[in-house]
């Protein structure tokens, strides 16, 4: 219950960052039994956005960065800053020159559950963020948070080290301990997607893909003409 | 109120889609009376998308797109997927492997009142989806709905073949009986507004030539100065 | 109390606009004691829209643009039309053919707390655009409304006459007595921020630049290790 | 599209109202297959409100309650106002006034995708009304609308005619054909209703009333212990 | 731009408010043209809570209730407190500690753009309170704002010592400078409506006693038989 | 990220129970340094509710309340049953036959990040219920989900036996392990209230009583005088 920076925390390794990298966030969520994806009000500030790395954990209070000055400071190369509210804010919290100083110590993108200002530096920077509001709205640096402890994000738990992933369909965060599980289902849903949309392309339906008929059936679904 | 999938549906004319197909859903939406729009939450995935098609509609159970791939199988060539569920959800009830399998039989476009996923495939592919959110959230294929019902969508009521046209201001349904009148008035608008147009750009004013200065008066509106 | 159509205001000046014109939002805001942002709900309509210029405020019934066409008789060049309802309202109160007369009389750009429509055709007129959303829904000339008094835009005071610069991260508005100070803070912000940027590319952190070490102290924030 | 005031409708019976007026809405709207609910937001303003009648329609623009009044004068003993607006409002389109109004013509409550104000007298009056919002704000009366059309109500499309159910949870549309139907469906649902409470009430488990175990192990659900 | 705490206000005075205690809110914002009203999700926290008293404005940091604690100190007998952050909050900024303290200085009622706490005991004590949201979340106290500048709380512009009014229906703002004008306004809607509610409990129409027959026929409103 | 039910959890005793019982939510969640509050949506269905408990998570799909029977199995006396969806839904996925269900297993009562129904019902039985929507809306049991498994409910980590705190200002949940220290800490506190209390109420300013003058001044916050 007390503020706290967690200096050095268990990140997931390059290995496991290597092996959900190839993977979109719709097939890495569904690889987790739909678990693990962030709000969709988060949003990537510019569509090409992608990114995939270990999460350094910020809880700061509403319209307050402070505790993301703290965190640089213990991030590695490869981290994605995972910056939560103590309640909910839409204030411009990161901006460019926050973007210069963590990309500095390594860091490879920003999910943010509140605002986020210089969106057009951040874009040409090529500095991938996902956040829940565009605001220029500027910060104080007042009040004591915490780094890389538990946070809950834009809805979903995320632990220190955990892998982000995001794209142009949200952010996932996959648990360190599952990766090699997940990123196995991963490619084998790849895979079965692979046939069945030369399947679906040919003309197939899902319904006989799937088997969905006999579904429909028991559930009373009734096919009748005009 | 039984789950029901009606195979065929009037829809309305290859030559009254053509009718159509010209005009912005601005433009349509003011020759309707201004009506028939559906709720502005529902945006195109990119800002070239572009659609005018028949409608097959779909009544989902949320989060579950079980009835999407039952529709699928009803569609022709021309169709727009107008999809809503029994209860608000964001969830990506929709993706790339779907649009293969619609562009397969002939589909042109989804609107969705719910999430939409894979949306750099889709934009890849130019599939044009209208949606009220982008989420990596996977749907479940569990609960019966309904195909080629009446539904509401975003607000707006949709009835199996009716025209769908959709642009980057939003979504409009023409209904099926009323395109000939709908046409004309459209082709009317966009001829006032030829006229009109190079009128204001001369600089002459709205007041005067829609004749607004009376009203101005009549409603009381003081001129002053500082 | 009375509609009113306040004909002549007093303007910032050219050279005020001058002095705002080189910076961005978030600079002028931060100058500005963090004061004077529109709500970040109101967004620009396209990335690269950016403007600077001389309120003319509009106060319309939801869903009436007919003060709109009052206002663009009282405009000069270098305004910024300011549009506000007296509620809430998306409906799309703007369009291409306003925005072709208001630029006919010099109109630079529209910040509206409502609707907006045509907005591919704005785009390509590149006639920048920040609104509350894009609707194709049309609206009536019937209801009374004032131009030129003070308003509250998307929470924002907003007089006229006073400096309206915005850009991709919002829209924030200048009080006209205040530019000289403002742009002179502004730029040296600009020149400060200048230097820390070097020195966090360099790897300095902002908890030494900003001398923040000593407040996580004083807040009692705790340093461990797992 | 013309704004039409129709003057006479076929009404469900008062046999058919008294046949669904011993049902709560979430009964009734079970009967009708899960189908006929407005959205949530739409809430009573004292938590007593009860209502079954049927509908007059009425569509609005916003902030304007014109055709309020144009709906009054074909209002019947036992009719239920149904207003909707063509773009989300929440000023105060309905008060005392009105109330008293409309009472005097026989109508029996409100249902108001909008704002309502004057709630202490509404309330005081017992006059039961269900409203988006509670607000102030006055409306003008200068826009065409339309009284006993189809109109989209809260999401749910309700036909001049329908019976209306209001009750704290929410409301439900019944449309004339299938009163009879419905009503017996919720009769039979009640009943089942009143022994499966007593089973419940003993310690019996839904599992085992609704025979969901086996549900459970077809989902593939794992019993553990910790 | 500086946070400034501004010690001496000139109030409305006594008989100024006891002009306008008698009215409700809906009767006042019309007195005023429909102007003056907060948004209606500034909610009473008890159905009976009813204010009129002088402003006495605060601006706080989102989260940080260090201004309100300043603003006791220069309020009156008969004050308000308008509390507004620089951004979006729903925290509880204020308790009953702070009503103790606020009631031993005369402070008659509470109208704050975020969130309050201690309801149960704010409505033991008959504390009336306006608020956006109930909320147990606490505050820091470390952040500058200022106390009796001008302020928009919930979209609306106050200033200090305009007279607040509070009822079930909402907040209105009358400033100072027009009370009078006001008053005189309101006890003529009063009669007015005093003798309509007669006669519409007669049953005469709104459509006759406000002569919108004739409106209806100009705007093209058709009567027809089904 | 199978779905699992857990059937036999660690609790916090009964003795944490009581310890934590005779607090407020605000007090309790000040006690964890202004942690474990719920998001404020979350709302008693009627003032009075209050309720102290040990959790039993339930992860639903939205729209499908078949998990909750499951977790009402392995419900014991004194469990408040919290549950959430995977997806956002304000179905009414819980009423008074499963507050009958519950209460016949000990169940004290509910908070669900989703909506309720049967409120009257519920009321008349004094089961406490806290909910993010009020709506007749009906579900389906079609969907595995878990129990017992740590759950985010309306933006707040819950695990299995911790303790739920609900009152009128929202809900609190209070981790097993750290009990004894905050039902310490939240008795100092309220000590500490009452002689703030008495010395508020006796007119001493929080200014001076939490010694905020010379924040203040650090602060530059200036002292005028009109």
């Amino acid at each position: 219950m007390t503020a706290v920076v967690v200096r050095n925390i268990e990140r997931a390794s390059a290995a496991d960052v290597q092996a959900i990298l190839p993977y979109g966030t719709a097939t890495v969520h569904e690889a987790m039994g739909r678990t693990g994806l962030l709000a969709p009000y988060v949003r990537p500030i510019f569509d090409s956005a992608r990114v995939c790395g270990t999460a350094v954990t910020v809880s700061c209070h509403p319209g307050d960065n402070l505790m993301i000055h703290a965190a640089i400071e213990v991030c590695r190369p490869g981290d994605v800053l995972v910056v939560t509210c103590t309640s909910p804010s839409t204030d411009g919290m990161f901006g460019e020159l926050l973007a210069v100083s963590a990309r500095a110590h390594g860091v490879v993108g920003l999910v943010i559950d509140a605002g986020v200002r210089d969106t057009q530096e951040l874009t040409d920077m090529g500095f991938p963020v996902w956040a829940k509001a565009i605001s220029a709205k500027g910060t104080v640096k007042a009040t004591a948070g915490s780094v890389n402890v538990p946070v809950v994000c834009a809805g979903a738990l995320v632990h220190p080290g955990d892998i982000i992933l995001g794209d142009r369909d949200g952010v996932v965060c996959v648990p360190r301990a599952l990766v090699g599980d997940i990123a196995e289902r991963a490619a084998a849903r790849v895979a079965r997607e692979t046939q069945t949309r030369a399947r679906l392309a040919a003309g197939e339906l899902g319904l006989d893909i799937y088997g969905l008929r006999a579904k429909l059936e028991t559930l009373g679904v009734a096919y009748v003409d005009r």
